[in-house]
C-alpha cells in the first residue's frame, strides 16, 4: 500500500473509533487508562529491550547526548509513565459538562455541552514516554489520537502503544482510538497534517524548527507553543524583596523551560537599589548577564546586549536586562520584543497592577509572581498537552478542555419559532 | 503601491490600532457605535446615492435580481443598521470579564481574562450592511477589523465606514481600527488571508463557493460556515402534536436560512400516523417532498429521494423524508449525511432525548424544538457575525464571545516556584 492510502486507512479508522469514544463513559476511560499502566509495568522488561534497541541504533547514527537522553527510558521515567496514567484517569471527566443552561425568552432552554473534538495528531520527536502522555489526554477527553513520533523511538513507541491497546480492549473500548504510524517515511506527516476529512488539530511537540515547518504546511488547525520570550518588569513601585525573589526564581528555577524569564525590565528609579544585588545572585548562580548601557553601569560583570539578544529565548544560564524609564516602557518593550507567552510585573501599585493585566497581550500575565508558574499542574489543569502561544480555540497551558470544544443545546416542549 | 504593499501597510495599521482598541474602555467603544449611527442617519442622502450609484453600475454589468437585491439600502435596512449598532452598543463588553479566580495549593491565584483576538479579517458579498453589522461586533470585542466588501458594493461600504471613522474620532477611538479595502483589485483577498502576522482571523461571509476558496487557501484561522444539512427526526416515543409543530415550522418559517431542515426523518411506528398529516401541511405551503420508498407509500404527492438528495441543502422549499427504524438509524444516518450543524429529535423518551443530546456531533443539538431557534438572537448572544461548522475555537451561532479568547492571570504575593 502506498503511504497516501496507509495514511488515509488511518484517518478513516480514527474517525470511525472516535465516534465510539465520544460517546464512552467515563468509567471505562478510566478503566482503559489504569489496564494501560497496569499492562505497562507488567511489559517493563520487554519495553527495556525495545528502548534498548533504539538507543543502540541512535547511537549508531550519531545522535548527540540531549537527544540519546531524551530517548532512554529509565525505570524513573517508566514509573512516571505508569504515574502520569493514573493522574490523568483521576482528573474529571470534560465531556459531557453543561453550562449556561438558561430559558430563553421564547421558552426553550439553551445551554453549551462539552465535546470531543474528534481526532487529534501528535507529531512529537524523541521522548517516548509522550505516546502515553499525549495518548492518555486524548483519550480522556473523548477523542481519538494518530500518534507519529521520532523514528528513532519507533521500537519504544510500539511497546507502549501495545500495552495502551491492552487497556483500550480491556476497557471495552475501540484499539484503533490509538493509532501509532508505523512507518519511518517522513511524507506520513505531510499526509497526516493535510487530512481534514480524518484529523481534527495537529499538535506538535518538539524544537521550532518542527513546529514551524509543520505549521507552514498544515491545513487543518495547529495548537502551536513558539518561543517564550518571558519578561519581569520590576516597577518603582515594587517591594524590592519580592522582586528580588520573583526575578532570581523566574531565571534561575529551570533554565531550559519555555516559561523561564529571559529579559529583565527595571524602573529607572530602581535600578540602582535593586540591580547590584540581583547581579550578585546571578553571579552566584553562574548566570551570564547582557545588559543596556544602564544596566552595565550597576552591573561590572554585565556585556552590553545586541539588539538581538531582546528577541533572543536563550534556554541557558543567560540573562539580557534593560532599564526602562516607566510602566509604559516596559510594555511597550514587551509589545515589541514579547512573544506572548508569559511576562510578570512587581509592583505594589494597584492601577499598574491592574494596567498591566490588561494591556500585556500575553497568553499569562502574572503580578508578583514568578513566570516559572506558567504551567498546566501549577494552573490546575492536571496536566498538559501542551502551551499554546497562539489566540484562537487555546491559549495558555492546554489541558483537557483544550482538546474539546462546545455544542448548543436546546431544551424546548414542541416550541416553534415565530 | 502595488497591492502587496498596500495590504502589509493596511494590516499594519490594523495591528497598531488593535492595541489601542484592546485597552479602550466600554464607553469609549458604546460611544463610538451610538455616535456611527448618527452619523449614518445624518448622511442618509449621500448613502442613497451612493447606492443608487452601485445598483446602476452593478444593473450595467448584468448582475442577476437576487444580487441586486441583496445590494439595495432601502430606507427600511439603513434603519435596521442603525438600530442594529445601538444594540450591540447595548450588550456587555466582553473584555476584561475575568472567571474562574481561585486559589492554588502553591498560594498564587489564576484565572482567565477574556481579551480580543487582535485582528478580524472579513470578506463579504454584496450586502452593504455587513459594514456596519461586521464593524460593530469587532470594534464592541475590542479588535480592529479589515473590511473587504464585493467590488458592486464599493460606494456604499466607503459611506458607511466614513460615517464609522465618524464615530470612532468622536470617541476618541483610532480610526484605523476600521478599515476598508479601497480596491477592487481581487489579490487583495489573497494578500489578507495569508498575513497572519497582522490578521488573527478570517471571517467570510456569503455563498460556498466564496467559503471554500478562502478556506482552501488561507493561512490564518478561518471562522467559517459551510453547509446546514439539518435533520429533524421524530421518535415513535414523540408527542405527534408537538412532532407536527416542529417538523412544520422547521421547514416552513423560512426556506433560505442555514437552520433550515432539509431532511425529515420518521421513526417506521409512527411514520404511518404522522407523515399524511405532515404531507397535507407541507402540501399547502407548497412544499415538494422526496420520500424513501416507504415514505412515498404513506405520501402520494412525494418523488422517490434519490442518493444525492440526503445531502443536499435545498435552501428551498423542497424537503427530503426517510422512515428509519429507530433512533441508532436516525443518529446513523445524521452522522453520515449531516452537516453537523443543527439536528432535533422530537421525542418523550428521556433516555432517548439524553442519548440524542450526546451522540449527535452537531453544533446545535435540540430536542422537541424547532432547528429555526438555531441563531445568536435566539441563544441570546445578541448579534452574530456568522454560524460556525467548525469544531475548533467556536461552534455555532457566534457572537462577541467569539470574536475574544481567554489569557490567563496569575495573582501573587512575591510568590516564587519551589
Amino acid at each position: 500500500m502506498d503511504i497516501g492510502s496507509y495514511m488515509a486507512e488511518v484517518g478513516r479508522e480514527a474517525r470511525a473509533a472516535s465516534r465510539l469514544m465520544a460517546r464512552a463513559t467515563t468509567q471505562a476511560k478510566n478503566a482503559a487508562l489504569h489496564e494501560a499502566g497496569a499492562a505497562i509495568a507488567a511489559a517493563r522488561a520487554e519495553l527495556a529491550a525495545a528502548n534498548g534497541e533504539d538507543m543502540a541504533r541512535a547511537a549508531g547514527q550519531g545522535l548527540d547526548a540531549a537527544a540519546l537522553d531524551r530517548l532512554k527510558l529509565t525505570d524513573a521515567r517508566i514509573d512516571a509513565m505508569i504515574e502520569g496514567l493514573s493522574q490523568v484517569a483521576a482528573l474529571p471527566d470534560p465531556v459531557g459538562v453543561i453550562t449556561d443552561l438558561a430559558y430563553r425568552p421564547s421558552g426553550i432552554q439553551v445551554g453549551r455541552m462539552r465535546v470531543p473534538l474528534g481526532v487529534v495528531g501528535i507529531i512529537y520527536e524523541s521522548r517516548p514516554n509522550v505516546t502515553a502522555d499525549a495518548a492518555s489526554l486524548c483519550l480522556k477527553s473523548g477523542n481519538a489520537a494518530i500518534l507519529r513520533g521520532g523514528s528513532e523511538s519507533l521500537a519504544s513507541n510500539r511497546v507502549i502503544a501495545a500495552c495502551m491497546h491492552r487497556g483500550l480492549r480491556a476497557a471495552g473500548l475501540p484499539e484503533r482510538a490509538l493509532q501509532v504510524i508505523a512507518t519511518a517515511d517522513r511524507a506520513a506527516v505531510g499526509h497526516l497534517i493535510t487530512m481534514p476529512e480524518h484529523v481534527d488539530v495537529i499538535v506538535p511537540r518538539g524544537g521550532k524548527g518542527l513546529i514551524e515547518r509543520i505549521s507552514a504546511d498544515a491545513r487543518i488547525p495547529v495548537l502551536k507553543h513558539l518561543d517564550g520570550i518571558c519578561h519581569v518588569y520590576i516597577d518603582d513601585r515594587a517591594d524590592l524583596d519580592k522582586a528580588f525573589a520573583v526575578a532570581l526564581n523566574a531565571k534561575t528555577q529551570r533554565y531550559g523551560t519555555c516559561n523561564t524569564m529571559e529579559t529583565l525590565l527595571v524602573a529607572a528609579p530602581v535600578a540602582a537599589a535593586i540591580l547590584p544585588r540581583l547581579g550578585a545572585a546571578y553571579a552566584e548562580h553562574g548566570v551570564e548577564l547582557r545588559g543596556c548601557a544602564r544596566s552595565c553601569e550597576l552591573l561590572p560583570q554585565a556585556v552590553r546586549a545586541t539588539e538581538e539578544d531582546w528577541s533572543t529565548e536563550y534556554l541557558a544560564p543567560i540573562l539580557a536586562i534593560r532599564v526602562v524609564a516607566d510602566l509604559d516602557e516596559a510594555v511597550e518593550h514587551i509589545a515589541r520584543y514579547g512573544s506572548q507567552h508569559t511576562d510578570a510585573i512587581v509592583t505594589e501599585d494597584y492601577s499598574r497592577a491592574r494596567r498591566f493585566l490588561r494591556e500585556v497581550d500575553s497568553s499569562s500575565v502574572m503580578v508578583n509572581a514568578s513566570t516559572r508558574f506558567a504551567d498546566g499542574f501549577e494552573y490546575g489543569l492536571g496536566a498538559e498537552i501542551g502551551i499554546s502561544t497562539d489566540k484562537i480555540h487555546a491559549r495558555g497551558p492546554v489541558g483537557l478542555e483544550g482538546l474539546t470544544s462546545q455544542k448548543y443545546v436546546v431544551l424546548g416542549d414542541g416550541h416553534v419559532r415565530g
